[in-house]
């Protein structure tokens, strides 16, 4: 089972590296991070570099597509070689998936016209734009296309396609592994929980750190 | 703020990724990952490579440290070039923190010694070896002295963190901004809750992969 990870500079690292520690762990998976050109995509804070070891080129049809977000995926939205690959490898695909704003280079590659997805809550009025039936649900989906919610909601959704792939139990197993037993300090982590004044925060911060630092 | 996150060959990617997505947002935090050498360090499944931009000798006093755990760790137990840094650094740190078996690391070290720490579920005996007090809990806190479970912990160890960084509203705000709003499709995620079959699965796969691909 191959899992191609798209990435890019300034993408967000958890988008990527959530569905990847869960992925990886399924039975025969092997998972190649991909991208335009070889070599290291530096993360939206700078902080940090991926290595892609594989061009898209030399990954025409993975079984798993996982497109994660960030303030780059803004270089993917035009058509090119990254929309040309994301049609041609959903073709054959078995699962086309995203995080984040990863949905809104699906929805620009003319992949989820007429189809339930999410994304980052910041980033669901966009999604309408491109014809997807934004959802605001930490997983969504839609036949074979599979989105996720923003930044940590990958590692949900690597858990539901891994049970969908190899059964509840192996998809425990995984969850158990990596101590998957979350207890977030606090319960703001959506826009329907948290108080005003951090949504606030949050809208500003978006702004004014988009060049460099986004929301993902 | 300068935030020093620790990664070596066959880490545990999300170990080190979780807390740099929440500890990088952080007003005015600089993480940098180092690394005894520079260059990539490659996951314990071989499938991903993480770039070290500084090394240990560059970096003498962090505000806080991050060690994650993964199988790689294991070549950090002997006395040697890191523990020399982890001691001095631990000297001049605000916070020094662990992920999963990186508190053995710390522990190898001699920071954890009567200390109140955690580690996976699968490494807790192997805490105790070393005089620290093993405590089965998401994230404990003993002085400056942080560490969390297995894998996913680092997350809400950094959320925790962050919050007595910058306070309540900042912490929350990140948690916000990575939609941190977890739904794990199952209840399995910590020994404790996890049926006996998904517990015996976890161990066997442990045993069995130990070498190239093991809990974290």
């Amino acid at each position: 089972m191959n899992i191609a990870i798209l990435i890019f500079d300034r993408l967000t690292a958890l988008d990527a590296v959530g569905p990847y520690e869960v992925l990886s762990r399924l039975p025969g998976a092997k998972v190649t991070f991909v991208a335009e050109r070889l070599g290291p995509k530096r993360t939206d804070t700078g902080q940090l570099a991926l290595i892609a070891d594989a061009t898209i080129a030399e990954f025409p049809s993975p079984d798993i597509l996982v497109v994660p977000g960030g303030h780059g995926r803004v270089d993917l939205m035009n058509d090119g070689l990254v929309h040309e690959w994301l049609r041609a490898a959903h073709e054959t695909s078995t699962w086309t998936t995203s995080v984040c704003t990863g949905s809104l280079v699906l929805a620009g590659a003319g992949l989820l016209e007429g189809k339930r997805a999410t994304s980052h809550w910041l980033a669901l009025d966009e999604l309408a734009q491109f014809g997807a039936e934004p959802i605001s649900q930490r997983v969504v989906f839609d036949g074979k296309v599979v989105t996720a919610a923003g930044v940590s909601a990958g590692i949900d959704m690597a858990l539901s396609l891994a049970a969908r792939i190899a059964g509840e139990q192996a998809a425990q197993a995984i969850q158990l592994s990596i101590e998957y037993d979350p207890r977030p300090p606090f319960d703001v982590g959506s826009p329907d929980k948290a108080p005003a004044e951090i949504i606030r925060q949050v809208h500003a911060y978006a702004r004014s750190q988009a060049h460099k630092h986004p929301f993902g």
